[in-house]
């Protein structure tokens, strides 16, 4: 008889688990257990449900090839035993067997096991806010008492959404929590032609996946599409009348809302490994090896529910992302099928579509570096996606960061219209190798007009940053620059575009001198100031810091990526 | 005074050189020697200027900040010399100085140096064709002699194609080669109303690019946009009359014809650096060490004039890619200025364009490997370029190679309407470290729907090339399984897709078993024939093949990509 190998969860890393084990063992008994109705769907496709892109439920759980993933296709094309609206409830190790219950009849059943898989995933974290309904007051409520408040974790949430939307309940919506899901429902609901507000407590929105100088490019994008994007605001209560969310009061003032959508991160459901005893990690994941092996020999855990080792920093991680949940399944598979696989760890790669941008990002953040005591320098690099003259180029921002010393690489960021996954995947892959800057500038990856430009950006910003890190350059944050300038601080802000750009569009106090015009007049400018330039993307603005330097000019800094980024204040034409 | 320097060719990697030089050094001498008129173009523009995607020249010599680089622009923003129609005839290595001469004048003059760069870039192959003029019996012309007869080389080519379309002279052309430029300048042509015969005399197109398994896929697209390509077919003449080219004759028949390109691939244009007695490698590339010096000291060599390192296989090779180019230039720059950079070597990292279709590769072929005398697996994937279900996803083929003793990754290959350039970047960076296979099936790269699979392409087809490493699945090329077919072999053919799937299109002479009844059909099925099987895309035919090697079948191999690659004949509903 075959080893009896159990299965918690059924919704991405377990699946993964099952089929990849009964690819290598047509023996094994395959069990999986899933609390929820539906199996094996496509968590990151719901945005795109609700916003009605993907129109059906149903492809949303289909194979490839249009097969429905229901309990019977797993029954029948891999002979994976599938419970859904299975409960697991607790475990016991000593008799190894998992206590479950049929949530429709009530029905208890123990599930023996030799081995134990926990895909248990991960559950959406609920802010502490208050929460009145008005008709009641004096009752206590949590967020989720009062309807059309939800959070965005499974198909139910999302048909919450949708039927929201259908019935027309919905016309101005705050998205608490301006991280990645807060985005991506932004445009969901955007699109459903409901007014969005997005309430993010930190400094800057995206706080965890880029720093503020990237996060302030996209928070001013979203706003170019009508979206009011608030940070440095904290919500602090919620109202509703007659059982339904009315209003979010925030610190500063209070918004009107028919729906609500929390999105404040996720936590790793670990509950029902803790209860059993298994080890955990300082974000609550389950702790696993690089087998995918608990504390337990005979359990492993996988997906969203685990910690993982952070590729660039060393150090334990948790990253809830479905692209690692399938990797980690299969990992657990082999070795629970007696092979020898390692999930070595992850760099938090992450991308996601707002609108017509892309933004993506891949390593350590400058802050995040900073918070660990590495001293790191970035280049930023706006440049368009292909050959710029080719038709339909679009513009990407790219950041990469290294370490200042090392020059090793720590990560990268990139936001903008054009093409971004060719770039992050280079610099993803890079860092798995626990590449060097310098890497980056000798990489031969292919070029053709229409799908890159002779000398790559990725390759761009590897310069630049080598520019930096060597001394050659100096750079100063446009966030920087903007404090400065609100401060009334005395420098020179000198832009050395032409003066038909200059008149176009430029930042008011700006001094233009054109590159070309630059030495004839470089006896009048002042030499104890400190001197910022910049031009278009801040190419021609270093060949001015060098031509300044040359000449003696000691306090010159160039400003990253130029008016191409510049988030601030223009004076027009 | 500063160090002079004398760079010969001002195309592409000599600009390159002068304005990092530029930058590093103030205070050198830098003088651009150019036979041509026009400097710095975008050199792959060309079949898009051609389309008229590109509408102006101009487009292609600007800036992207729009500033026409002409030798104005290079003497007075960057105080780079610049002598267009200027060729240099002679180098005097004793004397070091160049001898040259303006073009327009006749004048002659001597350019000394301290250091000599040659970028003087590629010719291109002219067959050796017989060439003849009908109105001019016995008169012994070569290929371009005839009027409509073309190279792709440089702007003037471009120009005269251009006119040959505008001024409706051509309706027939014939590409003499089905390389990568003979690709591009097909869709160029296409697109301008003409119609398209290909000729290449290698037994498939892209003999240089692709796999003959991937090769087909290209073909067969091409031949479905109405373009007539012909393999194994050696052009033996050109026919004229008035003196223009009519007629193409090959060992085969016959092709009228008003226009003829020929694009039978590049030389290096070494001639003036052998004649100074520098030494040249086996493809007749300048030699260079790692910092791009050439035998002599005081002379450096850049772009498609060199021989570089390939870095799979450590040889000498000639990749004439303007992408390698300008990283060409930057190192010999650094190095000129004293610093110390490493050009390190390539990988033939190449992409192009081809209507809707997308051709790219990276490293070694499979070819290469056998020729190589090198033991290598594959394999081949079809999928979509994002989650199945996202809409617009688009279907790219994936070919990856390794070495089959040590795993190690030695090239892919991508066709198809999807994204590839996420992809052949992410194998390009695996092959710069000199990675794993495996090492593929770890790698984080971000997923969401709008961009990739949960499982990306290139992670899936490391699985299923391990899979084939260590022999859990035994494949097979659907070339081989067509000669079969065309032999007559008595072999079974085992589709395991539904019936639905198999009623809308099968290659005829397969038997459907939909892989949920394999278990219960198994025993009618022949032990002691071959057996090939198959589903869409060879995922459902993994998995029969593993039931029937678990009962016993011992000769049962899949085939690469199943349906979705299949490119000979079908019957449909």
């Amino acid at each position: 008889m075959g080893k009896r190998v159990v299965i918690i969860g059924g919704v991405a890393a377990g699946p993964k688990v099952a089929a990849k084990l009964r690819r290598l063992d047509s023996e094994a008994e395959i069990t999986i257990l899933e609390k929820g109705e539906f199996l094996s769907y496509a968590g990151c496709g719901l945005p795109y449900y609700i916003s009605g892109e993907i129109k059906k439920q149903r492809e949303l759980m289909e194979t490839s090839a249009g097969i429905m993933r229901t309990p019977e296709y797993f029954e029948k094309t891999k002979r994976i035993r599938v419970y859904n609206r299975t409960e697991a409830l607790r475990v016991n190790r000593t008799k190894k067997q998992v206590e479950a219950r049929r949530l429709d009849t009530g029905e208890m059943r123990d599930f023996p096991y030799d081995i134990l898989v926990f895909a248990t995933g991960a559950k959406p974290f609920i802010p502490p806010v208050q929460t009145v309904d008005l008709d009641m007051p004096g009752v206590e409520l949590t967020c989720l008492d009062l309807g059309h408040v939800t959070t965005l974790h499974g198909i139910e949430d999302a048909e919450r959404v949708r039927w929201t939307i259908r019935e027309k309940l919905a016309r101005q919506a705050v998205i608490v929590g301006g991280g990645l899901i807060g985005m991506e429902m932004t445009e969901s609901l955007v699109k459903s032609g409901i007014d969005v507000t997005i309430l993010e407590m930190m400094d800057e929105i995206l706080p965890l996946v880029l720093d503020s100088d990237m996060g302030i490019l996209v928070r001013t994008y979203c706003r170019q599409k009508g979206v009011d994007v608030r940070v440095k605001e904290r919500v602090l209560r919620l109202e509703g009348q007659e059982g339904v969310v009315r209003r979010v009061v925030t610190e500063q003032r209070s918004y009107p809302a028919d729906l609500v959508i929390l999105a404040a991160g996720f936590r790793p459901n670990s509950d029902l490994a803790k209860s059993c005893g298994l080890e955990t990690g300082p974000y609550g994941g389950i702790s696993v090896d690089s087998r995918m092996r608990t504390s337990d020999p005979h359990m492993y855990a996988v997906g969203d529910c685990v910690e993982i080792l952070n590729l660039v920093s060393d150090q334990s991680a948790y990253f809830p992302l479905g692209s690692l949940a399938n990797k980690q399944g299969r990992v657990a598979a082999i070795n629970i099928a007696g092979g020898d696989e390692v999930f070595c760890g992850a760099l938090n790669s992450t991308v996601f579509k707002i609108f017509d941008y892309t933004v993506a990002r891949t390593g350590m953040s400058m802050y995040q570096a900073q918070e660990m005591g590495m001293e790191a320098e970035y280049s930023i690099v706006p440049a368009p996606d292909r050959a710029h003259y080719f038709p339909g180029a679009k513009r990407v921002v790219t950041k990469l960061i290294a370490e200042r010393k090392s020059g090793r690489l720590l990560g990268a960021q990139f936001v903008g219209a054009g093409e971004v996954m060719k770039s992050v995947n280079t610099v993803a892959c890079a860092l798995f190798y626990k590449g060097a800057v310098e890497d980056l500038s000798n990489l031969d990856i292919p070029y053709a007009p229409p799908y890159a430009s002779a000398i790559d950006n990725v390759c761009v910003a590897a310069n630049v940053l080598r520019n930096k890190l060597t001394g050659i350059m100096e750079g100063i944050s446009f966030l920087e620059v903007e404090e400065r300038r609100k401060r009334g601080d005395d420098f020179l802000l000198l832009d050395v575009r032409t003066t038909d750009e200059f008149e176009e569009i430029r930042i008011p106090g700006s001094l233009c001198i054109p590159l070309g015009e630059l030495g004839g007049k470089i006896k009048g400018l002042p030499r104890e100031k400190d001197i910022v330039v910049f031009c278009a993307v801040s190419l021609r603005g270093y060949e001015a810091s060098i031509i300044l330097r040359e000449a003696g000019f000691t306090k010159v800094r160039v400003m990253d990526g130029g008016m191409a980024v510049w988030p601030f204040e223009c004076e027009h034409r």
